[in-house]
């Protein structure tokens, strides 16, 4: 549990490039990627500033009762004190400050307004270009995550029955994460029956499950402090023809962009595979989203994979493939895996099976 | 469901009197005070623009699937929108823009960066001040959540038994808040057994109860949007003198603090009856945080109960009063009541009983 040198210097080099001299890095999960520090600050404050050529500056509240960090400064804070003027002593006002993108106002606007970084540009493009490349202990801690996710989804089809609710369901889960070694859910899990499948950010509610419907599970662990996310639609009872011709689709598409997620290929070229094999089958209107988005330590990490992203992939990256088609009041399917983009091709961490499935047979 | 317009008439005043003529409302609890719409945007752009004499403009991005609010532009946004630039179509860049303290640099830099909003102060002061005080039906609102919290620690206190894991009773909380009528819990609960009470911010984790431990419940619920916050600590078996000790002492903080409460007291003289007493029984530097914060939508409001809020409390404000003493690797106890400030004294809106209390017995 240290400095990660390595890691830094790729930030700085990158914030080099860019003129940037100095960063104040506030999102926790690029300040553990950094220094294996982490806390949910909630309203305090908690961050690194990093500068070339200077040893790193961690600044955390007495609070989080946090060890301080070999080679890095350590300014321990207290709910008393200012802590823009405690930051002032350690930025350089005559160089730009590169600012995390989730820099809070309250603390930027005195920053700038007090004269201690008068110039400020937005710096953790620096940070989250690094944290986009996974490393190989990464490669595999998202491997693990995905590993259990996979193991769970089949435990969380089997706790499907007439008659139960979404919220009895979701409320089973992270019990089991945590049985099969996780620290709990990346994000809340999203279980929705039949019709409630149609809002893709649908929160389990007391919807009672009845024939018919499709049992839809977006869940997602975390693991060793890396994110799992996958997403299964399956059928309670037999389905319409409708929603058995959109899960086919779906999966389809899910394939066809899995299928052509190599280095150089474009994240909107990837989304395309996708969007217009459910064009074609005339459901264009009813994919409302992106195709997907990158993960790692975060459960939705920089870096869309989306129609207005045009930058290649590239060996290393983590994302998901997540196509789905929603037909509001009546269902909805979508399909989810993450993909490890490697030197040819890809890696699909997640191999829970697509084929379709009742879950009452 | 509809624009409060008595609250956002009372927020532009108190904006129109620090010179802000515009202001960008980002906390989703914010907007929610304001117009009844919410979500939680997680990276998407949610915010409100209020303006002197202009309708008030609403940005949501569809996937939120938010209906638009009578009185309010509605700006829909798709992933594939620039924010920024939307923005600037409705901020007057002739006038200063007070911003949310919650704004991300992602959004305010490249806003003052392109021209779209130049002058840029904290706006959040003005929606923060409506906030903090809570009109009668907020105040009711405030004693049912806390009402339900009362009902549910007693149900909590009857989950202890020997070598139960923390872990284990905090994972059956949030459905007995929902049995209850809440919406589940308004943040994450801790409870903490024996030495793990020496850390205000404990985790639950696997640690097994076990004899002379304390049992410690900081635990709060959110029903109909407002939170309640309260914590208890109980014994398992014989408490130690020394933790019997800091028992009576914390309680007498408490109860020393509440009876300062009144319009008129400072936020600083109600931190100090409760620090003053642990400070005088020899335990001054293991009170290590404020003594409460205020509370509302938000679980923690702006506007601390510390030594350096020296501003005077007003009928209407509900706010935390927790003191507490926390010995490092042996024990710590903290008892924590909301109270209401009324017209000449305080109404604590917390009934469930402080005296001291084995639940083994």
């Amino acid at each position: 549990m240290a400095l990660q040198t390595e890691r830094v210097s790729r930030v700085m080099d990158a914030a080099r490039k860019q003129g940037i001299a100095q960063i104040l890095v506030t999102d926790p999960l690029s300040i553990f990627y950094l220094v294996e520090r982490i806390t949910e600050p909630m309203e305090r404050f908690f961050g690194l500033l990093l500068a070339q050529d200077k040893a790193p500056v961690l600044f955390a509240n007495e609070l989080f009762g946090m060890e301080p960090v070999d080679g890095c400064a350590f300014v321990k804070l207290t709910d008393n004190d200012d802590v823009c003027a405690l930051l002032a002593e350690h930025i350089d006002p005559e160089q730009v400050l590169g600012v995390d993108k989730n820099l809070p106002a309250r603390v930027l606007v005195p920053l700038m307004a007090s004269g201690a970084a008068p110039a400020v540009e937005l710096g953790s493009f620096a940070v989250d270009g690094a944290r986009e490349i996974k490393d190989a202990r990464e490669q595999e801690l998202m491997r693990r995550a995905s590993a259990t996710n996979d193991a769970c989804m089949a435990e969380f089809a089997a706790l499907v029955h007439e008659g139960a609710t979404e919220r009895e369901i979701a409320s089973q889960l992270e019990d089991i994460y945590c049985a099969h070694g996780a620290e709990g859910h990346s994000f809340p899990p999203i279980v929705s029956f039949g019709a409630n499948a149609a809002d893709p950010h649908h929160s389990p509610d007391d919807t009672r499950l009845k024939p018919g419907d499709v049992v839809l599970f977006d869940v997602g662990c975390r693991q060793e402090g890396y994110c799992s996310d996958m997403t299964r639609t399956f059928f309670w009872g037999e389905p319409s023809d409708e929603t058995a011709r959109i899960y086919d689709v779906v999966r389809a598409a899910n394939e066809a962009a899995e299928a052509v997620v190599r280095p150089g290929a474009r994240f909107c070229d990837i989304d395309a595979a996708a969007r217009d094999l459910i064009a074609e089958a005339g459901y264009g209107p009813y994919f409302t989203h992106r195709l997907g988005h990158q993960i790692g330590l975060g459960e939705h990490e920089p870096g869309d994979v989306s129609a207005v992203h045009d930058e290649p992939v590239r060996p290393g990256m983590i994302f998901s493939i997540e196509p789905g088609i929603y037909l509001p009041g009546k269902t909805g399917v979508r399909i989810e895996d993450l993909v490890l983009v490697t030197e040819d091709g890809c890696e699909v961490l997640n191999s829970y099976s697509k084929e379709p499935r009742r879950l009452d047979a």
